[in-house]
């Protein structure tokens, strides 16, 4: 007994040390690593008020943080174009299982304020070639619209009319290639429509117009939570 | 001499009606001038099929025809301050009894196409000087709001935000100088959204997304015949 | 005697007060009104260290000064058709003896950076209405040309070849309307070319590529006095 | 003896035929693949009356024309970054030896016309990384300036500053990259100031103050020879 106690122990103590490896690694591998690739809302994003941040802490209520690894990589003034230059370093050597592409509101309005926009047919093949290069890696691929470039109701922001054709085309490129859709445009609108009953042009969701406030971190963060836990 | 006298009182009679109803009809001849205040498509509107002779056709219906002169006074890319440059020689020279501006496309457009449209205050600035300029001299003012620049209904028009703020603005403008207000802006969404399901950008109201089809013609006609013969 | 001598002092009084109210009144009549019409330069042409304020200066260091009275009349922003609008109140009502039109920075800056600068042949049909308004008037006008949106020396300052273009606009029509040319586009490029060897794209006669630095409200204020005083 | 001979013989046709076959195989390696990466103006370089076409000819009345193989690989309306965009299909899949970048036209043109130009430092960004990724297969790489937006000699040409400041960019970039520069815009604005004594915008080099002319096509294949030639 005296040799048997010793072996069951020792074994016991592999079995049990075995499963802590195991499920340690199995936890590791179950991680999703979720990078968020865009400009500078994104870069924002990872401030402590900002929306990833605030995705983390949904996660973690729902038990779900052990499950999630969130890595920011927004770059400010960035458009698509400025996303596909640097794929192979900011998002490819980070291994993620998923991207999500938030970009368009610089493509839309350096068109007037440096006239250094994006023409939309040149958008459309940027970002599909961003999204095929992702798919070629096994990357499950998120797109979002460009929330908004002022909040007036009255559709009288300058740019509405181009911001929408842009969503447009990202609304097309997800059906297309099967990407999951995070409407971030259609959201701001309603959500402006129900609360921006003064027809303000920031001040709801965003802080100056384009840039998120602290209620627009936090609906962000629930619109990302949705697309993402239900993958 | 008896008959002289009664005859001649009879042809005095006569001659004093004849007076009042000739003066009456001469009253009648000092027709309403209208002048038409524009851009290329006001340019257009004195074609055979333009918007300004069919107008003409539709008082000539009523029998009103014998009422109004109507005038083209528009010169093809014209924006506001052309407008108020030209208006000594090309609308108070004329002495009209009504003026309607037509105006606000080309100060939209040109921002993306030529780097020169209007700054939206300096565009309110100029079209009140135009307004004050008219009012003074008694001649009634009636505003229209640019119609469009592109038809399609998913409100993804380039230009569209742009078009709805100045269209805001000429509202506005309306409303505090007592101008009438045709708003063709309102009337051509109203008409796209209810006849463009298949959200074309142009080939319903328009030929080219901004100047009139022979529809869009019409439909611009019957609304200046509202507001003209409300008057 | 007794009775001449104060008849004889009374005419004298009478003749001394006569000449220095004639005199003054002579004086009042030849005090030339110069009005300096323009945009945020000539605003601050007026600073104690501005451009007019030098030239004031100069003037009187040469006993001009009570020959001449100095009126700024700038506002920022102001383009051509700016001026053209607020001649009335601006510059007719101050009944000036000459005017120094200085503008043509902001309507090619504009074309950039809002989207609405002025066409080269707007700028030239307003600014001719201007000279027009003036001479009729007879008002004698001097025009300036843009000095500078940049100071680099290498010829790589973004808008130099459309300020080369509205600069040789304004000297043709200095030329076709027999107007003074003070040509402080010519002025900054031979004293750049000069004092610039660094190639700096401010800080030589501009604080910031368009704005005078001390230096260059010296210069102007020169080239000020030498059209001014040759007349 | 006998038997010798033949052997000697058979030897003899042996080194002959290698000779042949390794001569053949050198003179292959020697061929050198030189492809033109741009925009329209390399489009268009192709066809009959071309650049690269007149510079087949050149080398061909030099004898060179075994020594070089010449790919043409322009695409209408490239920028920067759609050149950088299709480098591995359109160049790397080619295996060119040298690589002869010519575009900025449209990077500054489009910011005028579309609003869609691109900035200075993303023009530098995306070059370089063009130059590094064909620098890491060993390719020899050779950059041209831009060459005219206009051709008049007075400076006037609107985007003349924008021009040289890229300019400017890229003869930085061969001198911090080793690579060979082929200025055109110096060659063009010399030739200009030598028989364009009439200020034309364009006719001298180009067809359109962009495209080249027939001249303009010799002028550029002369450059381009010597570039070539002297590696």
């Amino acid at each position: 007994m005296k040799l048997v106690k010793p072996k069951y122990m020792k074994s016991t103590v592999i079995a049990i040390i075995a499963t802590v490896i195991l499920s340690s690694f199995l936890n590791h591998q179950k991680k999703q690593r979720i990078l968020f690739f865009g400009d500078s809302i994104t870069q924002a994003g990872v401030q402590p008020t900002g929306y990833i941040s605030i995705l983390g802490q949904l996660l973690k209520q729902k038990g779900l943080d052990i499950n999630y690894e969130l890595i920011g990589a927004g770059i400010s003034g960035n458009k698509v174009y400025d996303l596909y230059l640097r794929m192979d370093e900011d998002v490819l050597a980070k291994s993620p299982d998923m991207v999500v592409i938030w970009v368009g509101v610089n493509d839309v309005w350096h068109k007037r304020s440096y006239g250094t926009g994006t023409d939309a047919d040149k958008f459309e093949t940027f970002y599909t070639a961003i999204i095929k290069k992702l798919q070629q890696k096994n990357i499950k691929v998120a797109l979002c619209t460009p929330a908004a470039i002022g909040e007036k109701t009255d559709f009288s922001n300058e740019l509405d009319g181009d911001l929408n054709k842009y969503s447009t085309i990202i609304r097309s490129l997800a059906q297309k290639n099967k990407c999951s859709l995070i409407d971030l445009r259609q959201t701001f609108l309603q959500y402006n429509l129900a609360n921006n009953k003064e027809n303000k042009e920031s001040g709801i969701l965003t802080s100056d117009r384009v840039h998120l406030n602290e209620k627009g971190n936090q609906v962000v963060a629930q619109e990302m939570m949705k697309a993402i836990v239900s993958k």
